[in-house]
């Protein structure tokens, strides 16, 4: 069986418990939102689209309960899961906007068919994913075309199955060329400091049978030095109007060596991650992560008793150093001048 | 008391167990040579010119054994136990030439009083351990006027107190400018896979009453982008002719960054780091570390079974990335051409 983040049945869904790998691969069957809730919480599903989807399929499993209750009633109690859902994970923009994209849905049924609005919901959350599964097709193969036989791949964190509802963005462009018959090969860096480079992107390439080198983030100067890279892909968590990106704290290391190498840095992502409220990407705020993600790992102490810790979430890279943005609606151009 | 990685006391010495740091300051005393090669082989004390250090002692300590055996008999017994020393680790330069130097002490004895031969092996391990002070001051001296009231400076893996007999030669600078009663706050790069930055360089500065902030490697761009660094300030393991250095993995990103964000980028060394046998940095062969380093931390895995791991343990910096070396010497250029 492929993997997936989630994976929808008949009235329930199964959650692949990231929390455990690469140790387990375990999937979870919730068909109650109550608990959707909480594994989004507990961060068994993470990755910005993978959780709005999450997020959209716990509202339209809460639309199943109590057969009885009348539709009207029934919208007014789905606003207050909604905001339950949403308050999972309060800064996910796309958690809100896919659960409020259910929601909309429930609040413009005119019928008093219970079930009938259930499966409208149902319905609902099945094309926010299969809306994302094609997105991440769409990218994987307009970027696919960048990738040559041979090529050896440098990429940053996880933007695969992982985080999406289908193949990722970053890791679309492998599994396309991968699927192509080109042979690649990634390193993959692991991702300081949670680590979602050594410990999802690494099981994930590996569970495809794609050749996996896992590499200390500092490391990624040697190996462009060493010529052993063709070229950088990675995702955005937002992009800016002028092409300035935000995405997971060591991106603009990788690109700023990308540069003084000459190796091509891509960044694949949906059209949509352009933000035209942003000028460029001075416009956003670092958000800090807690000084435990720095200090602590599984429990031990790896830094003295009351140290300070600068723990950005994510770095920005000024579009100068990005050669081009990998988007479902095609590849554009990016502002390096080489 | 100052934090030192080994004191002699009178015929013993302590040694500052760095496996225990930064949860606990736990000085072990030694009388027993073979104690000394555990200490070394466990990596209570490591860094280049403690480990020297420790070893020259080791054998002055042999030298103290058996009273009653004739001097002779006994140059013969300490060539052997001078091997056995040297064996703890084979790949240290340091270490072989410390422990030969007092070996050659031994051989060019030509009295027969066992307990004067003996002194004068405790003093020669003295010197050695008095002359690399005396060189860490020196470094610290030069490297000193280098810095600003209120600088910040980056530094990467730990070339401390905790990695010579005296102050260290990165840090020593940052010691010597603070000594000086210049306000200075230090960033200190974590350094991945073995931590050393989190471990040793922040707890050192932190007991030095130095501000220190620990940062994830990949953190450093985004540092520097802020404009929140004044300079880096670094060791190497080796320097060859041209001024190419081999340094802790991470070093070529943090020069990159550097250059790329025109941030001075300084290399404290002893001069005798300079390696006359080796052109260019091309000379060096790359030694990769166990993926054992990367993969597990405190007996958790976090990267799945069987994953390609590329470790290595040093990269190669070039000359014309290079502002200045710090040596005992003096301040010499580098390649870099702003």
């Amino acid at each position: 069986m492929k993997v997936r983040a989630l994976i929808p049945l008949e009235d329930t869904v199964k959650i692949l418990d990231q929390t455990r790998l690469p140790k387990e691969m375990i999937y979870n069957e919730y068909g109650d939102y109550r608990d959707i809730v909480a594994s989004i919480k507990k961060l068994e599903i993470r990755g910005a689209p993978a959780i709005g989807i999450a997020g959209a399929y716990a509202l339209a499993i809460a639309a199943r309960a109590d057969v009885d209750t009348d539709v009207e009633h029934f919208k007014r109690v789905l606003t207050d899961v909604a905001s339950e859902i949403k308050d999972a994970r309060p800064t996910a923009a796309n958690l809100a906007w896919a659960v409020n994209r259910v929601l909309n849905v429930a609040h413009e049924y005119q019928g008093d068919n219970k079930a009938e609005f259930a499966i409208h919901l149902w319905d609902e959350a099945g094309a926010i994913l299969k809306e994302d599964e094609e997105l991440c097709n769409a990218i994987g193969r307009h970027g696919e075309e960048l990738i040559k036989d041979g090529d050896t791949i440098l990429t940053h964190c996880n933007a695969g199955i992982l985080a999406t509802g289908g193949m990722g963005t970053a890791l679309a462009v492998i599994y396309a060329a991968h699927e192509r018959g080109k042979r690649i090969r990634v390193y993959a860096d692991e991702t300081r400091p949670l680590l979602q480079g050594a410990r999802l992107t690494a099981w994930e390439l590996q569970q495809a049978g794609i050749e996996v080198v896992l590499n200390v983030d500092s490391a990624s100067g040697i190996l462009m030095r060493q010529g052993r890279i063709s070229c950088v892909i990675l995702g955005a968590d937002r992009i800016a109007q002028n092409g300035d990106i935000a995405n997971k704290i060591g991106t603009y290391n990788v690109a700023v060596l990308a540069r003084h190498h000459r190796i091509p840095f891509y960044v694949a992502a949906p059209y949509s991650t352009f933000d035209r409220s942003l000028e460029t990407g001075d416009d956003i705020p670092i958000e800090e992560r807690s000084p435990e993600e720095v200090v602590n790992w599984g429990g031990i102490r790896i830094a003295p008793e009351g140290v300070d810790v600068y723990s950005p979430a994510f770095d920005i890279t000024p579009h100068e150093l990005i050669s081009a943005y990998i988007t479902d609606k095609g590849v554009l151009p990016g502002g390096r001048d080489d």
